[in-house]
């Protein structure tokens, strides 16, 4: 299998747990968190100076699995086309962190994880967390790591927030900051999204007000919420390349059936989300993103000059993270003197183009870490 | 109250029984459904001719109220101010018609109607129909109107389907068709949201597959479903001018309460929606949006030039029916030399536009109507 060949073959998802006591981690909501393991994986080798570490930081739905294969499996991990061997973040030259965030359901602490304090699942014990939050229990990764700064971090939609929180919360620790397909804070449009797939999955009684580890999770509800996600990952214009009024059978079936393929393929991506996903998480993570708001003043609370430089992506079919939010982020970058590049990258995909414009974003990603790589080592040459 | 006042005052709904064997009506599925009755309301009068009558058709949610008020109540019908002494659609000119579509909550027939084969409401056995069926039943009321030529047929969004439909199955009992912010068939994005909201619904265990009419029905799915439509019905801009990211309360509530004021919107909306609409009309009309297409041959079946005149109109911020999808049905209008006229109109609104732009809609229209009815009058002239 040549994709295989290209990728950075096996790897493997490791776990770096921190904060022993129940109290260890003060959360912006004032409330206390412990003990944490973040799941995380890493590809390529860092360098004697520890000076070429990248942090990739995923989306809502990602997971630490970002590149290579795990053993037995035919999937690679969700940005392996951008991540190995002469890729956008090229593994011979780059160290590439990836963690799956505070909160989610893939080997980082979150709701489904057992709370010490009654050794059962958290469910909606779970603190309120938010991006900074998520972006704390990194920051303890990339410490024990001994990486005291990071070349670059990089990430599309919510890993974008990150990416953006990265440089607010550790504005001296990042050399770099790449958010793609981003946005300083959700408009009500997208917040109203969120708060329609909360509402899908509170609505089903197997929700159980988050207490359905033993009983089995709300399905229906999370596979409804996972619907209205997957419509607004697409745009009108893939939507009709990719199915038009295409319909299952020869016609109409004058029932509730699945007449078109566009209903079959939001009911299979509905059901199959369930399966790997947690619904108690799905909460959590789309609550940070609505609570997610460094614009303004917030943007860089160290008055001067910002010494990280960054790279700016948008897609222009991208109606979840319109290029307007990108262009907004980038304004008030430059208000404050950034170094900032930006581009708006021609796609039909939607918000998906950051996982499948793969061409564009190579070139654009690569040369900017290969210049900050450079860049970097002029000035500490002797 | 000065509205009261502009109005066409003080209206009742009335109802016109047919096909009173329960076989009467082929549907296009080739069921058949009989007797049926048609909700409906008129303003104005109808003049010695027959020839000043206007079929104004309601949207998705909407009613045979269309104008006026009804005994006891402040609330006036859902076009009021496009309907009355003086408005676009001048009652002191037009005797306007309103029905309640085939499939519909609101008095006429509908799945929540009683089955006389079985003597309970038919729920799931109500077949499935067409915005072709719905037209067809509101022909048997115009024809027991005693009124062979509709001056105008007219609506906003499937209101706007309708009357394309009505020029498609009736094209010699149409002098003039209005279709606003409409579409002659769903992209699959739009197919999509209409999924979304029959998958939240039959999500609800209280749905019971169809059959809820003692046991109370399913408020949460539904409410759910009405929440996706509330945010496709308004623009990104029109969500920013309203809510912004206000909060309900001083501070984030560190909750899954609702705390953006987007939210508690969302939730009243939902809530609201459930108390006066049924959810099994919800699945039969979006089916019926759904299944609808006029679009290429099947626009004109008859060869030639329509009689029929034109007045196109869409909404630069609706994004649910795009003005891309009006452009398109003016372009096959025009391939067939029909007499169109055709106007984008500024609005930030979104699709919720049809019903708040109404200075712009009420000099178009009114303009419009006039003319067909001089222009008829002219020609008809000795």
């Amino acid at each position: 299998m040549s994709e295989k060949k290209e990728s950075i073959g096996l790897v493997e998802t490791k776990y770096f747990t921190f904060a022993a006591s129940p109290d260890a981690l003060v959360l912006e909501s004032g409330e206390k968190l412990g003990p944490i393991t973040q799941a995380y994986e890493t590809y390529g080798t860092l360098n004697r100076e520890k000076s070429n570490a990248v942090l990739v930081l995923h989306a809502f739905s990602g997971d630490a699995h970002a590149a290579g294969f795990h053993e037995g499996d035919d999937k690679p991990g969700w940005w392996n086309d951008m991540i190995g061997p002469g890729k956008a973040f090229d593994t011979q030259k780059y160290f590439v962190i990836s963690s799956n965030v505070l909160g989610g359901c893939k080997g980082s602490t979150g709701p489904a994880s057992i709370n010490p304090k009654t050794q059962k699942p958290y469910a909606l014990d779970f603190p309120i967390i938010t991006i900074a939050d998520m972006v704390k229990a990194q920051k303890q990764l990339v410490d024990f790591l001994g990486i005291d700064r990071l070349l670059a971090v990089a990430g599309g939609s919510m890993g974008g927030m990150q990416a953006l929180q990265w440089f607010v919360s550790y504005p001296e620790k990042v050399r770099s900051v790449i958010p793609i397909a981003t946005a300083m804070k959700h408009s009500p449009q997208q917040i109203a999204f969120d708060e329609v797939g909360r509402q899908a999955i509170m609505a089903d009684p197997a929700w159980n007000k988050g207490s359905y580890y033993d009983s089995g999770q709300p399905d229906r509800g999370l596979a409804v919420a996972r619907m209205v996600g997957h419509i607004t990952y697409m745009s009108d214009e893939s939507m009709e390349e990719k199915f038009s009024r295409k319909l299952k059978k020869d016609g109409y079936t004058f029932s509730f059936d699945a007449d078109f393929e566009v209903e079959g393929y939001l009911r299979y991506r509905g059901d199959n989300f369930v399966k790997r996903f947690d619904a108690n998480s799905y909460l959590y993570i789309t609550k940070a993103m609505d609570y997610f708001d460094v614009s303004g003043a917030k943007l860089a609370k160290t008055g001067g000059k910002p010494e990280a430089r960054f790279l700016v992506l948008s897609f222009k079919s991208d109606w979840l993270y319109p290029s307007a939010q990108s262009k907004e982020l980038v304004l008030q970058l430059k208000a404050k003197q950034a170094d900032v590049t930006y581009c708006e990258i021609f796609s039909t995909y939607g918000h998906d183009a950051f996982l499948l414009e793969v061409e564009a974003e190579s070139k654009l990603i690569g040369h900017f870490l290969e210049n900050i790589l450079n860049g970097r080592k002029k000035t500490n040459a002797i």
